[in-house]
């Protein structure tokens, strides 16, 4: 008997064909498990939608969250048919699934011209030398948005 | 006379203040920036949206990238509020805008209960020793995505 795991990483897989072939975007699908049943098929849409955000993940996590009518993903299972890149690794971290099982990895999503290793790269340098620059401004007055969220009665927390 | 970067930062920090206060979700406002003028405003909207990935840095991407109808931001500047998380900081790499400009720092973020530093911390670690556990899956069927996406002669890279 085939494990459901294999089964769910196949419709990633498959996503990751076919909407790529349709036109969507780059080859990458994702969906999300919850209790045995996928509730959400996500696939990449940069291109198609001009969203430089709407990769797999990011897709699958938002349409999962709208199914469930909650930002958290608790009890959930990520199926992805690429190793995260960090953007997406940082939605599955705000997301808190349970688990994730990705297909390719990122040193192969690299070999065929995409940036991922790249930006793991950038992430681990100091910000001066980063290739996007990237400078502080006007500290004292931000963190005046942080004190009102500290004052602020009704606030979620997240 | 008072440089234009402070102005739009200060923007930026409204947006941080009033829209949390009116309840869309955390204190962080952004702003893009393209020959001088304003083109998007962004805000957090997680808890009000139920979507994980609304911080304020991917709001405000994505209604430039809608407004300039590409993908990319090219000579355009973005102003935030805080330092960008890890997912912010590869949705910035992603749309590979001039420059980026922050308020807040992530220690501030941390301070007031913000995961970003636990972010940075985890995506350094070895697969096996996050929190997430991510496990690797019929890699040899997820590279015939990647063989389909070379293979497809009308491809958009990004």
């Amino acid at each position: 008997m085939e494990a459901p795991h294999d089964e769910f990483m196949r419709e990633a897989i498959r996503l990751s064909i076919e909407k790529m072939q349709a036109g969507h975007g780059g080859p990458f699908g994702a969906v999300v498990v919850k209790d045995g049943e996928i509730i959400a098929r996500g696939f990449n849409q940069v291109t198609s939608t001009h969203d430089p955000t709407c990769h797999a993940e990011v897709d699958a996590i938002r349409k999962a969250c709208a199914t469930l009518g909650t930002f958290q993903l608790t009890d959930c299972d990520l199926y992805t048919s690429c190793e995260p890149c960090p953007m997406c690794l940082g939605a599955i971290y705000w997301a808190r699934p349970r688990r994730v099982f990705y297909g390719n990895t990122k040193q192969d999503a690299a070999a065929v011209g995409f940036d991922d290793h790249f930006i793991y790269d950038e992430i681990e340098k100091p910000l001066g030398e980063r290739t996007i620059p990237m400078q502080e401004l006007l500290r004292e007055e931000a963190r005046a948005g942080f004190r009102a969220w500290e004052e602020h009665e009704s606030r979620k927390e997240y």
